[in-house]
């Protein structure tokens, strides 16, 4: 047997408690797994609650997860603390610069400064890893970095919020709006006290950053994903939805395109056929396709204590085993440069929501602003008639670009007979047959 | 830059050849991820009509597979000819011994072989990687041996020949009786000449010991999984599963129970509303449950040139990238002992169908046999009258062991209003919410 493997956990909140607990039921079998025994050396954390909670053994502890760092004895330091920037940053780019392994679930730290810190692990001969970053227990970067390897990756798509999803899950089970649903699930504790990031689309725009430089092998590019969350997504739009045949989810989608590379997070309508439409709660879900693979699904829970500790210490093992990968997929010098894809280039079929004065000749007026832009509409839809007064009216398109949409859209705001500011969904034109 | 990788491929024929075309289209992609070539040394392969159409390079050409694994310069073996023994193992064995690494996408191989080829590997101290063995090109070896590897795995269960996936949906979509349906699926080149290996259940119980074995970290044992095929489900059983809200699927099931590890193959009715349900057409997909990830799912094209060629290479490029696994997840001297659970204490809740007369007293003398068993029923359905002739009364029972409803069946064949053998289909107890 090698020396024993060292491990030094920053943070020990819920994914820390969890992976203390799992690197201690897992003892036994970790040993064998890897040939070397997984030992936990140090941890920093601040609440000495929850230190006595847990089954540290003999590791030394800190209240300053900057002096663990510096100080411990370690070969992998484990960043639980989060937050792009700030001591989480800090302390990994101190455990890289001494050669140690880092291990992280930090998406937004990922996403803001993955190339850089993918620069840094290279240079330190040293891995760093996270796949807790993305989905949770789902292994989604080991099956893009490794498992679909061989592999031109085309577009992926995915499920990435759990939170968000729980509550788009719930408006459409109880037919209550955003805001409802959204307290409930703040008492329930499954959304935060300042939910922007969950709701926003923020945390799925960190995740989808680093899906989409794994899958397409180029560097980390968060300022140029497109991001909506679901706020504007209301009781009415789930059930015109449900009547065209579609669920909303939030998703994250990255494409690579002839223009360049998507990167998306929005409210989506997805056929109710489909597999993703299927997953509710707090379940996420990642499709891939790549050019020999076809489309792939994985699916699993995207959060919480056990199944986001079973990634972290996955990582630890591959490390124990010495299984090595460039943090991106490929070394830094050999990441594409390939453009964003301009968002008014992307092309989708749209739901368009109108709240218009229910009077002859308004059908006309929208049919033609459309046509004038090239935008060509499928259907309409006016469920309620009240003449003289505020119908919703909803219209869905042919698949069209994003700026031709917004010039149409622009003009009709613009008509005396709509009231409100039109509310689109993109209708997802999802690649392969998952 | 380190010295190539030299791959030598016996056999070329579908999946071969996507490999050979897969290591051409990636080799610039391949040289970044590994920091090394990926090369094509030699190919075996009689038929020189498939020779011709492959780009296979300057590679040195045998005819004879035997020749190639003994006389070529390569340092990683990739057996794509088949079969158990014969041949194929004849190869892998001289490869291992030759301390050359071997990939292969040989199911039987492995379920009757596989615990020593692990040891030779183990031996030899090279890979022997096979995740094109199961369910194509969907990485579910990797995720259950790197992905999951720190939760103690508690089930699994999955759609595993895309065959019986094709005949079971086409029939339920049809109404049309399996001789038929097999036969037209032989006529397009989805299902073989000798279809046996598909629609008798034994193609999944080879690919279900494989994944047991790693999910269990236990030798593979073909012999103890219970084994029935797809023949006995006849559009009346589709029919009235529908009714009853289920799907009927082929499924390999492996469980760790208190009495050991349960291995079946067989139909299997699951509730419509389940992700597995809608796993249609040649489609595979796996669901794994552990003690911290919970449920995870996987899904994709189980077969075909392309996405078991992106398995094939996946594996290559880890041995090229040195990224080593023990064969079975741990390695062969650290392998559990665990008793298979004899198939008569299996649990279940299931769905019979019996031909009985249509005549009063005959439900009383069936309940009456039931209930002198142990087994209890939870509902009965008869869709159509015919006083004094043969009709299809179907019943579904609570949860039951296998061995008293076996035991219940075996009196109610021989009352004389039953009038053919009865059928059963086990009623899916699945883990997990995905």
């Amino acid at each position: 047997m090698s020396q024993p493997l060292k491990v030094a956990i920053a943070g020990l909140g819920t994914v820390g408690g969890g992976t203390v607990k799992l690197l201690r039921a897992g003892a036994e079998r970790n040993a064998q797994r890897c040939g070397r025994a997984v030992v936990l050396s140090a941890v920093a954390e601040r609440d000495s609650t929850r230190l006595a909670a847990l089954p540290i053994g003999d590791a030394a502890v800190f209240t300053d997860a900057a002096r663990m760092a510096a100080e411990a004895d370690y070969d992998v330091l484990v960043e639980l603390i989060g937050g792009a920037n700030g001591i989480a940053k800090t302390i990994c780019e101190r455990a890289i610069s001494a050669r140690r392994h880092v291990v992280t679930a930090n998406k937004a730290m990922l996403a803001h400064h993955g190339t850089e810190l993918a620069r840094a692990a290279e240079g330190a001969e040293v891995s760093l890893r996270y796949e807790a970053a993305v989905a949770g227990g789902i292994p989604i970067i080991k099956a893009l970095r490794e498992g679909l390897a061989a592999n031109a990756i085309s577009s992926l798509y995915g499920i990435l919020n759990g939170t968000s999803n729980y509550i788009l899950t719930t408006m459409r089970k109880t037919g209550r709006p955003f805001e409802d649903v959204l307290a409930e699930a703040q008492r329930l504790g499954y959304a935060e006290a300042d939910p922007s990031f969950d709701v926003d689309g923020i945390d799925a725009a960190h995740k989808l950053t680093i899906l989409a430089s794994v899958a397409f092998g180029c560097a980390t590019d968060f300022e140029s994903v497109h991001i909506e969350g679901i706020r504007h997504v209301s009781p009415l739009d789930i059930e015109f939805a449900n009547d065209l045949g579609y669920r909303i989810k939030l998703l994250g989608i990255a494409r690579m395109t002839e223009v360049g590379i998507e990167r998306r997070v929005h409210p989506c309508m997805v056929p109710i056929g489909t597999p993703i439409a299927h997953v509710d709660g707090v379940f996420n879900a990642v499709v891939v396709s790549g050019d020999f693979v076809e489309t792939t699904m994985y699916e699993g829970r995207g959060a919480g204590e056990r199944p986001t500790a079973s990634a972290v210490v996955a990582d630890i093992l591959d490390i124990a085993c010495d299984r090595g990968v460039p943090t991106l997929g490929v070394p830094v010098g050999s990441l594409r440069r390939i453009p964003a894809a301009p968002m008014e280039k992307v092309r989708n079929c749209f739901y368009v929501r109108l709240m218009v004065v229910d009077r002859p000749g308004v059908f006309a007026d929208i049919a033609t602003a459309l046509g004038e832009h090239g935008v060509s509409m499928e259907s309409v839809l006016q469920r309620s008639r009240a003449p003289g007064e505020a119908v919703p009216v909803v219209l869905t398109t042919h698949d069209t670009e994003e700026g031709a949409l917004a010039r149409a859209l622009e003009r009709i705001s613009n008509l005396g007979t709509v009231l409100e500011t039109p509310r689109i969904i993109r209708i997802a034109a999802l690649d392969g047959q998952v």
